[in-house]
């Protein structure tokens, strides 16, 4: 075996600088134990990504360099935290420190390139270094190293032009006469859908260009509005990787000799807190290949039960209250809840209205049995009754989506009374279709603090849901999502015989079209040019860009941007990097 | 007298091109009949400031030249507007183009120091310029152009270092044998109260370094979030400036050779739209004099008026709905909708539940007739009897909070439905102090839109109550306010003979803290020193920042940070430039 380096995929939370220490400190001990003789830590693992503006606090910067410089390790180790100033002008750096038992902590380097694009805001918090990082661990070895945006340059997979490629300078220092054995990236690299090419493709330019191993490791775990998917990666040279699983917490032994990946292998977190998702295994990619794919549905189902999983524990959130129509999104929604926060503290409520098929109320109960969780039952016909009693000269000659909101906004309140009532949080079902098409109705169905499923389309929950339910066969449960609420059509019910349809295209056309120009960018142009229906599309995107529709009527729509929505009640699975 | 430049100070719509591009027409026309011989409009007037994710489209982008450059005009003109970028993989410009009767329109510099702090977010969008704006008029006219934050370092005034200072590049470009007769700013400089004085410490500083008149054009009026009030500037290198109205559209007139201001004028716009809150006239101010500090109660009366105004006429919003209790908030907010949208286009609902004392009820009617606006009432009793009965299995053990947010939600869903039924906007009533606090109710008294006075602490919207009170004496009508709900002790009335202060310490006290705290960025231990008691500040920042009070529970907290909230639904009056 030749030296062998340890890649840290923790789950640190945004703040818990302590916490995020002790945890560092434990893979490390781990890593050590198992041969390791050298760790590397994910970005900002110290603050946890994304601090914000907790970056803006001189106090809060200086507590995070000496929590890093206590650390105590076996081995020697690179960990990535916000660093102080190095003037009483500039901003903090986004860098590492190196520490070596014996020797003094000490800063290793800045982060050079800062994305300040989609939900990246780096330019307001951190200043820019201009020199490469490179560390002389020994006389003998001397490594790379970068964080995160530093590689994507070289890969050309950022929207805009840098000044510097901190690859390149890596390489030109080796043909100044330096030799580095490899490099490394510490990265908090968002989830989307299938990124695991991408990141492959980073990994492998600077491996090829730097003619070394290049090891990039990543954090798991949801912070506020960001989703991290893990997958670590080494690659060398010649285009071999090895990839870490996915939502999970451990350590990837790299032995750097070995660009075959056999001596390379996993470390699950011992007390099988690692995940219960993956089988926990090194995968190994040829060059010429790519890492493998995995089915969509499975993949987003960890994404969105990691998301809202850590914004409970992170927060402090113990028990969840949701409404449960019997229709797919809160069907699924209850169903990530469980994995969450666990059954016991899930709380479903009914609330039919005279609109509500029997159907409906049977479904919501099958998927509450299936589940484990309580449902109670709160009719909202006395008070639409009260309320249209109380409100008819308001309504009587105005807009009927009002009356449709009423119905809506009493379930609302239901639902905030019954999770104010217990210290719970509400959580909000809909799903990215609607939501963009303002098919909801804002303080109505939008009411919770997190919506698990509001960056998903609808045609994904519908994977989500099936994942779910082979997901409950293969332990000999019960699906959780019945095969009516998988076939019937959608519907609000807030009007007699009303379905999504009367109001929105097909799913199917629908999500083709707001996915090719929310995450695609494609205009209209480009879309009725791709063989979309002219009036169709004119009709989607106007409503979707429509002030009719946003905050100060009847629902918000979307900002057409990859950008996190902020505030947090919303997952920005496809953020672009 | 010499050469006279004139500051068209307007106010743009964020992505109406034609309609700004139609106004800066309008205002150079107006300029060049009153003897100008050069304008320069303010930043970005073509797209608005700020266009945000507008500027993510490389056809808005070229549009906004386009625009730009079929501009006419009787005498050269600078117009700031995006540019296009200069590469594939850059980002536009923040610029201006020179339009010359008779001459090709040409780019005549782009912004060097783009602000990415507080309210600003350019370094996202824009791609900087590393040379100093040198604009070449006439042979023997050249004249120096920045853009906003490009004259900030150089005054000391932005919270780091920049790596350039334009107004030394400029400095040092005359030294080398490139007189310049002057230079101009094109701002969009946001509101904040009281800062008359910095802006005027900006140019004063540039004037001296440069030695010639430095000429500072800010747009006035609200876009989204931001305020802008105007307040145009120019400033000789011995330290008089003469300084625009505020919260007005006009065109100031800058004779370069008068420094004391004398045949300097203002120009207001000729039909009377200019404005109704200033008397139109330029202010001279005396080298080692500052500006003249206006009244807070009226100048922040002028700003919110602004911002609910432009608000409501950029997005098409003709009528608004509020709640009225016959507390301060609402009662203000009422006066401030008026003022906005006019009398006939506000309704007010009246709401009272059994908590709701008689002389509430009296103070929202008295308001209500003063101000001429229609005020439906609407009890709660029945409704809340009902929620009550219904819920009673989910409320009888829990935290009594979720009994007062029901009273509060059956509200939000009145006015709602009030709002939704005639396509009206609701406003929010709520203060920056009981927002900071959690004194408030998530989907209850904080639905709406847009939040008047949310950005202003409590004792600020007494303030804006007095202002308004004196105004109307002033013009022989009703004082708005009534004298009881000035002196009554502010209640939320969802419990038997509640009062604010039965939870919060007194707004006195509790706004010096906040504000110290939230605007000044002092620390806890800063406050104890500086004499506040320990306990009541660790409790109120406790409050401040506690995840209890956020929005996945009852109501939720500001992030503590001078940027704005997004989503528009609070104003940052405080923003720091």
């Amino acid at each position: 075996m030749g030296l062998v380096v340890a890649l840290l995929q923790l789950n640190p939370t945004v703040g818990d600088l302590a916490g995020n220490a002790a945890e560092v400190e434990r893979a490390v001990a781990l890593a050590a134990a198992n041969g390791a003789d050298l760790a590397v830590t994910s970005e900002l693992v110290i603050s946890g990504y994304p601090p914000r503006d907790l970056l803006r606090d001189p106090e809060f910067i200086q507590r995070c360099a000496d929590v890093t410089a206590a650390i105590e390790t076996p081995i020697p180790l690179i960990v990535g935290t916000p660093l102080p100033p190095t003037s009483d002008r500039q901003l903090p750096g986004n860098g590492s420190m190196r520490i070596v038992p014996g020797r003094k902590a000490k800063v290793a380097t800045r982060k050079q390139l800062l994305p300040t694009y989609d939900v990246f805001d780096e330019l307001r918090y951190f200043e820019p270094d201009k020199a490469p990082g490179i560390l002389r661990l020994s006389e003998n070895l001397s490594i790379g190293v970068t964080i995160c945006e530093d590689a994507w340059q070289h890969a050309g997979e950022v929207p805009a032009d840098y000044d510097a490629d901190p690859i390149e300078q890596l390489a030109a220092w080796q043909h100044q006469g330096e030799p580095l054995a490899l490099s490394v990236n510490l990265s908090s690299s968002p989830y989307h859908l299938h990124k695991e090419g991408t990141r492959g493709d980073v990994v492998r330019a600077a491996a090829k260009t730097l003619g070394h191993p290049y090891l990039l490791c990543n954090q798991i775990g949801g912070n506020d509005d960001l989703l991290f998917d893990g997958r670590s990666l080494a690659a060398w040279p010649d285009g071999r990787m090895i990839q870490a699983p996915s939502w999970c917490i451990g350590v990837l032994l790299v032995d750097i000799e070995d660009g075959n990946g056999e001596t390379s292998r996993w470390l699950p977190w011992p007390d099988g807190e690692c995940c219960t998702e993956c089988d926990c295994k090194v995968e190994i990619v040829d060059a010429g290949s790519e890492p493998s794919v995995p089915e969509s549905g499975t993949d987003l189902l960890a994404a969105i039960t990691t998301g809202l999983g850590d914004y409970c524990r992170k927060s402090g959130i113990k028990k969840l209250v949701l409404g449960m129509s019997g229709g797919l999104d809160s069907s699924v929604c209850a169903a990530i809840a469980v994995r969450a926060v666990g059954a016991k503290n899930v709380l479903g409520l009914s609330m039919p209205s005279r609109y509500s098929s029997d159907h409906s109320i049977a479904d919501a109960k099958a998927t509450a049995e299936a589940l484990g969780i309580e449902l109670h039952s709160h009719s909202i016909t006395a008070l639409h009754q009260a309320a249209e009693a109380e409100l008819n000269d308001e309504l009587v000659d105005g807009n009927p989506v009002a009356r449709e909101n009423i119905q809506s906004r009493l379930r609302g309140m239901m639902v905030m009374a019954a999770a104010n009532s217990r210290g719970a949080m509400a959580i909000t079902t809909g799903n990215k279709s609607e939501l963009a098409m303002g098919y909801c109705t804002l303080y109505g169905d939008m009411v919770g603090g997190y919506a698990p499923i509001g960056d998903l389309y609808k045609s994904e929950v519908y994977d989500v849901a099936r994942a779910l339910n082979s997901e409950a066969v293969q332990f000999g449960q019960t699906p959780p999502i019945t095969e009516s609420t998988l076939t019937k059509p959608p519907s609000a019910e807030l009007a007699p015989d009303q379905t999504d349809e009367d109001t929105l295209p097909p799913y199917e056309t629908l999500d083709a079209i707001l996915h090719a120009h929310i995450e695609e960018g494609a205009s209209s142009s480009t879309l009725i040019a791709s063989g979309f229906d002219e009036s169709l599309v004119n009709w989607i995107l106007e409503r979707l860009h429509s002030n009719e529709h946003k905050r100060w009527q009847m629902s918000p729509a979307p900002r057409v941007s990859n950008r996190a929505f902020g505030q947090g009640w919303r997952q920005p699975l496809a953020a672009k990097k």
